[in-house]
């Protein structure tokens, strides 16, 4: 089917809520109009504006079949399952869905297509199914050839996880486009992909072949665009995950990169050992680790304040600013301007 | 079988020489006692010693039965074939190892037993095959559980891939265990892994898992040692392969670094747009990630300098020294004595 003409029941089982769906949530935010239901039978009646405070009228049903009934040609997985296995509901709503020949869009690390059961419906039925964790074959190993692009390249790289990297550059991809810029959102998560139709889900990529995803991503993204917005992944800092953060930084060899924190956050969520250090620091480090392969300097500071009061945000933004000399706010919150503003004269120096 | 008993047959057909052959030469150095002939028909007749300047009169033979005459129970994959195909040749000695119940040990990418040929024959007849490469399952993501342990952590890093740093830390660990030190070797990749009988290939590992696989390493080798020698991968500033470094130091967590360079060296392998900083930027580049997980320190200088004169060998470790202030040697060619001390003085400083 055509990605445009898609129509997703987004799956979100017990969990739709601001801070519980962040996959289902970045669906509805971004591209609305491929969403007409949401599954949840703990919210069902409500709307999705009620329940997470975005989304309008889309509609919270509690069964499969009212989710048909609005129209819907496709299954979206939009939460992740808690403790990892695959409950027994989800597995009847996919089997259903496979049955009735509604797409699967999965961004599980459990892949669908490769379980027997559903495996076995999908070849009776047809159906196509979206593993999109699932990294494509014959990924090569990175080696700078994102250096022969003419577009330019700009990394969102964050204190820590899930500070708001994706919601960032899809904030700053449709300011620029609004600007009359050619833009491409490169995304490397599963939200990310379930947005554009397209991307690599990095972190299920084996180790030696992170950077060639990224390198590849980067490339196929600058074909029709002159700015490629590459989605980042974890923190430099994070313990768990900074391999992929890495391997994505020399990969894309961004020209700059966008710093995405969440000031109230002191620590390494899940691992409060590790302290955040200053804006100041954390610059220094992005700037150390491309300094001997394409230097790049961070151009930005996107903040996620939505925890913190408007004039707490302000302040927090403001104290960014003159801490580093660079233009920072909250893109989601307020206007985005200085960050659309600060890619783009960053672009048409590069260029001329 | 037990690791003490096995008695490879060293596949090297074609490649077996002094730089062609890193897997067989590694097993060849460190575990002789293990190698009873090396299969390279071109060079059947010569002795290792003749082919490699090592490994004394281990025999070079040009058939497998010739091989398995000369008291093989195993077949170990010495080199990787050209191009990345298994060829003909190959299967047919795999094939012929595992009808004749010889252990198979490979580090190869492609997996020995998930080749339905090879995976028939292994059912019919119960030999074993170890691909080394293959990752475990359940791997954790690293959260900084080594921190927990008693002994003292040492990541050999380097400048580039291949300038010798499983050598140095083989090198190192056998300095270590003359002075009485209880020291583990975590083995990394498939020759350390085969040295030792044990290890993760941690480029093989899915990248969300790189750190996790070397937290377990690191964990595993500590239990029956006071000082682990973690094997690195790769090079920080290393185009292709440094998420896989990255994760290796931020899984590992090292209290301290050896860092291994190759004087002639001066750009990185195969991406020669990529200049080796000096030693003292790459000590500052390995600090700078540490410092916000657990600071830690370059603390000695390993030097390949295989293709320098005598003289200019000791006026490249004169050289570092001179620039680091840290104890430098070629602990292949030269005394790893100075090495060695620095890690022994390090870890009773930190233990008392």
């Amino acid at each position: 089917m055509n990605f445009n003409d898609l129509r997703f029941l987004v799956l979100a089982e017990g969990q739709f809520g601001p801070l519980s769906s962040k996959t289902a949530n970045g669906v509805i935010r971004y591209t609305p109009e491929r969403c007409v239901a949401v599954l949840d039978s703990k919210q069902a009646g409500k709307t999705s504006q009620d329940v997470i405070g975005f989304g309008g009228a889309l509609p919270v049903v509690a069964t499969f079949e009212e989710g048909v009934a609005k129209g819907a040609n496709a299954l979206l997985i939009g939460i992740a399952p808690q403790g990892g296995k695959l409950p027994e509901s989800w597995r009847g709503w996919i089997k259903q869905a496979i049955t009735r020949k509604l797409e699967i869009w999965s961004g599980l690390h459990f892949f669908i297509a490769d379980d027997p059961e559903f495996a076995a419906l999908q070849k009776q039925h047809g159906t196509i199914i979206h593993d999109l964790r699932k990294p494509p074959a014959n990924l090569p190993i990175s080696g700078g050839r994102v250096r022969e692009l003419d577009a330019t390249v700009i990394l969102t790289v964050g204190s820590d996880c899930n500070v708001g990297k994706m919601t960032a550059s899809l904030q700053l991809r449709d300011g620029l486009k609004k600007k009359g810029q050619r833009v491409a959102f490169a995304g490397t998560g599963q939200t990310g992909i379930m947005i554009e139709g397209w991307g690599i889900g990095v972190d299920a990529v084996v180790s030696d072949f992170v950077g060639g995803a990224a390198e590849k991503l980067t490339m196929d993204a600058a074909r029709d665009a002159d700015i490629v917005l590459v989605e980042g992944q974890g923190s430099l800092i994070h313990p768990g995950y900074s391999a992929v953060t890495y391997g994505l930084i020399h990969g894309s060899l961004p020209h700059a990169f966008i710093l995405c924190t969440q000031p109230s956050r002191q620590t390494i969520d899940s691992n409060d050992w590790v302290r955040i250090p200053s804006l100041t620091d954390l610059i220094q480090m992005h700037e150390l680790v491309m300094k001997y392969l394409r230097p790049a300097k961070v151009i930005g500071i996107s903040m996620n304040t939505y925890d913190l009061s408007d004039a707490a945000a302000k302040d927090a933004i403001k104290r960014a600013q003159d801490e580093t000399g660079l233009p920072a706010t909250d893109p989601v919150r307020y206007d985005p301007k200085p960050l659309v503003d600060v890619i783009d004269s960053f672009h048409r120096n590069r260029i001329k």
